[in-house]
């Protein structure tokens, strides 16, 4: 396995985000950060949350040979160590609400997952938001010196920003900008400065209440009053409409596309029961039918039994494997009468991942300017 | 106003996102994409999207010189092209889902929110997901050339990535790798290599399959069930319970909330209705108490009532700004009545604000190692 160093902030310019099988020449180094950050990882990435916290006030660094020291106490208390193991910890520092560090921090945890199992260790994130003022920022870089974790943050003020570069360096805490460069691309796209206001500030909270905003509130109380085929006279009125059979996903599926601002319906597929009418008027292209393997859908069905805590007879009318069948078999009839709707397999995918086929389909060839397909939006 | 320039992939490195009001010695610039990129939007940020659009297999991109070309043509054709202006494009490719870009841009695009207001221009996003193979990844960059785009990217695969760069770099399409800084970082922290596999990718997909998936599936679906008060007698099992009058945001929180797989449940204050005794049985730190201004409040009522074209008479009940106060008043008494809960104020504060602040306050204690408050999740 090749081990990467990396400087307080990764250069994007080193080609590649990690050239697997070879260190990237082009990255800073800091050895002993380096040497401890692959020490640590490469025992349990055990860190020791009981170790004494030291007062807010202070402002001292745990620095890179101290944290050497701090390797030796692990080494010595193991045995401890391993019952109190917490994983590695990465901490995102947000001067907003930090869902944006959280989203791309978790979307880049995807690349890791065999982490856990390889390791026996966990990764935990730290979410601090609205940290605005320097003294609070100041103090939870300390913090995340002393837990030997790793700092991503999203600061709207430059200040702020170059406040954290600065004391993540100095605490030799690996640490990324996530929002600097893309703020900075846009500004330099747009040929404008940026605010540097985060979205708290009074500046832009009269942005809130415009008409996206309201529009995205209908879609979501229009969604949530049309779940699990209440009022079919309401379908016409829906964006999308969802078919499918129990646990295809339907609900959360229409929730998730609802908070990005689309009316959203579904409609279940019970075994003998003909849909209502008013399903067959929906244009079909905003008709989308959702299907899964028969295997996956019993198992899902089988934990969902479990949930509901129903005795056995039930359980086998639910998730019974011939009743799974014949109930996948007549919605693909119903289906396959309504060539217009597309069939999309959520088999083993993430709520997020189907949401997105859905709207890629939902715009295909209305926003193309391309033979590929986008989803546009104005600001 | 401060002009920047940027290289293809600006350095994180340059001190904070934007120093405003000088421009970062340490970017790279391109002095032609710089003109040509400044020259667009220092006019109404014109983009004509009835260019005709080049064969899909063309390989060719326009190269800043053609670009200046085309700035004269515009300026031609001025007055078509205030008519058919598209504003200023940034497209957003993925080999996955596309949200974590979206997301993240979103976000720097409110670092910007006077731009469309001072520039009578708007700024458009294009996503491009699940574009795996690099045939259609340059076909996307040859068509942003030629609509004057920029680009940002999240491509696991790390070739992927580096094709980006180069193509854009060759184009002259400034361009962002959002993830690629993100994956180098927790890279070098774990100490271990990144899958490079895609979100759909074979290897990843049984990890869809959870406990978390299910403990957020199980809080969407037990958070529509709750929604508006419905099911008093299951207060008792959601993680969380938003109190407060008509139009307080009570259900798209609670929806947005529900995604993060916390069950919510919401209780809707109307003047003179006594809440549920169960209310009151729930722990107090549970329940959070959505207060608003009066205008404000009144304000979104008649927008409501607008919609769902209620007579002059029910909105008058419903928006009338005397009984809009005494149901307001009727809240706080209730709120002052159970200090346990957390009073919140949403007035023009933005879903993702107002739930950022609950989840705060909900693992304030709880999670923390130090004074900061922080939100912990384990991986």
């Amino acid at each position: 396995m090749s081990q990467h160093g990396a400087s307080g902030n990764p250069e994007p310019k080193s080609g590649p985000p990690i050239p697997t099988g070879s260190s990237s020449p082009k990255m800073k180094i800091s050895p002993k950060l380096n040497r401890w950050s692959m020490g640590r990882a490469l025992r349990s990435g055990g860190v020791k949350l009981d170790r004494p916290i030291r007062r807010t006030d202070d402002t001292h660094c745990r620095q890179p040979t101290e944290a050497k020291e701090t390797d030796e106490d692990d080494k010595k208390t193991s045995a401890i160590d391993v019952e109190i193991t917490a994983g590695k910890s990465i901490y995102l520092i947000s001067d907003g609400t930090g869902w944006t560090a959280e989203h791309s921090v978790n979307a880049a945890l995807g690349q890791f997952e065999d982490y856990s199992v390889n390791r026996g260790s966990s990764v935990n994130t730290h979410l601090f938001s609205w940290v605005e003022d320097e003294e609070k920022l100041i103090e939870i870089i300390n913090q995340a010196a002393k837990e030997g974790a790793m700092c991503f943050y999203t600061l709207a003020n430059p200040l702020m920003s170059k406040s954290a570069k600065q004391a993540c360096d100095q605490c030799g805490v690996l640490s990324v900008d996530i929002l600097g460069p893309i703020i900075e691309g846009i500004a330099s796209h747009l040929g404008v400065s940026p605010s540097g206001l985060t979205r708290g500030a009074p500046g832009t909270r009269v942005k809130t209440l415009n008409d996206a905003y309201f529009k995205r509130i209908e879609a979501i109380e229009f969604t949530i009053k049309q779940d699990d085929g209440t009022l079919p006279e309401n379908l016409s009125k829906a964006d999308i409409v969802l078919v499918g059979v129990s646990r295809t996903g339907k609900t959360p599926l229409s929730t998730y596309i609802a908070q990005k601002g689309y009316k959203v319906a579904n409609v279940p597929f019970v075994m003998g029961v003909e849909p209502p009418r008013t399903l067959f008027d929906v244009e079909p292209r905003k008709v989308f039918a959702l299907k899964i393997q028969l295997v996956v859908l019993q198992a899902i069905r089988r934990t969902r039994a479990k949930t509901l805590g129903v005795d056995t007879q039930a359980e086998n009318n639910y998730s019974g494997i011939d009743l799974v069948r014949k109930e996948l078999d007549f919605a693909s009839r119903i289906f396959a009468e309504n060539p217009g709707w597309a069939v999309i397999d959520v088999t083993n995918k993430a709520i997020e991942e189907t949401a997105a086929v859905i709207l890629r389909l939902y715009h295909d060839g209305r926003d193309s300017a391309t033979s590929v397909p986008r989803i546009s939006q104005r600001y």
